[in-house]
């Protein structure tokens, strides 16, 4: 009985992306969930690469934090639109959250919808908003030993941008640790090595964003 | 009645944890929570301070990963017992978890009881494991800006490490931002700066490790 339960509900949450992805869709936006741990990042790599997007591209984000608006704040000066979701005490954002966050914004016209979702390594991997891809991030700092520590975020990662990458000499960084890890368990996605301080990387990624735009039109 | 349902799963967590305490009160150790997000340093100041403790002084790590041994290992060298809770999916230890890693150790004459929690900045903060002080770490690759973004975690700090205190130079932080945070929400909570490379604070952490157990002795 308990299992039924836990099914029903993950039901209803799979049921209500569905439904966020199918009114991207008819709008034309392209939806990328971004994840990681707290402060690898996101909030830097939007703020630097929105900017670069190109001549006419839109962009929104969706921003999850428990509390503050800190990140809409800073994200206001990049993107065109910036809705910040506070979940309180809740560990991942939610499709009704994403689905009042859709409300919140004009989709006529969006390119992008980037998700920035709660800073977490576990919860929000396992809920699916609606998204079209996901971008997960690992910065240097963190560790080289954390894909195998945490492998569903990495498992279901479209892309995974290894940031601060500008730290990697100073702390001993191994990249090929990480290399082995993702050999077990994902060797689709790409890995982009950025560094929002020196700018490195950042082409890759907007144009790894361009490719993925052009294939879904 | 939902409400019902959640209060008597947080008492029988709560029921469990209080059982866990007044087992490691009866065998005389003093136990602390470790908790922050993922690649904080946790494994890495246990591993720098344990053989700080003094002569005689012994210390057992249960430590909670949702996949892989790694950090069992690596604490297996500084620690005289270690066990590793392999939590799954699951986004933090639970107190039964944390009464079958006492199972699995031999508390007689242990003085200190480390649980190293699971990477994550919101889920630990929730459930007491029956642990008789918290210490949350925060690293400064992280940012200043956390502590108001997770209030709940460094709420109910009992002392607050910031980590890798090396970096704070090249990185910008700005120490006046955690302190004016901290303001609203933790002023009992001493916090320390460390550095597990240069060993800065080391010795803070230890003195107040010592000076807790004194108090409770």
């Amino acid at each position: 009985m308990k299992i039924n339960v836990v099914r029903n509900v993950l039901d209803a949450s799979d049921a209500l992306a569905a439904a966020n992805r199918r009114r991207m869709d008819q709008a034309g936006v392209l939806c990328i969930n971004i994840l990681s741990a707290p402060g690898s990042g996101k909030t830097t790599l939007l703020e630097e690469s929105l900017p670069l997007l190109g001549e006419g591209v839109t962009a929104a984000v969706l921003v999850g934090d428990l509390q503050t608006t800190r990140d809409a704040e800073r994200l206001s000066v990049a993107a065109g639109q910036v809705v910040q979701i506070n979940t309180g005490s809740g560990c991942h954002l939610s499709p009704s959250q994403v689905a009042e966050g859709l409300d919140a914004l004009d989709l006529a016209g969006l390119d992008y919808l980037f998700i920035e979702n709660v800073g977490n390594m576990v919860c929000p991997a396992a809920f699916d908003l609606g998204e079209h891809l996901r971008a997960v991030l690992l910065s240097v700092p963190e560790g080289d030993d954390k894909v195998a520590k945490y492998p569903t975020l990495f498992q279901k990662a479209d892309v995974i941008l290894l940031t601060k990458i500008d730290l990697a000499g100073l702390l001993g960084y191994r990249f090929e640790r990480v290399a082995e890890d993702l050999a077990q368990i994902n060797t689709a996605a790409p890995v982009i090595r950025v560094s929002s301080t020196t700018g490195q990387g950042l082409d890759q990624w907007v144009n790894w964003l361009g490719r993925q735009r052009g294939v879904r039109k």
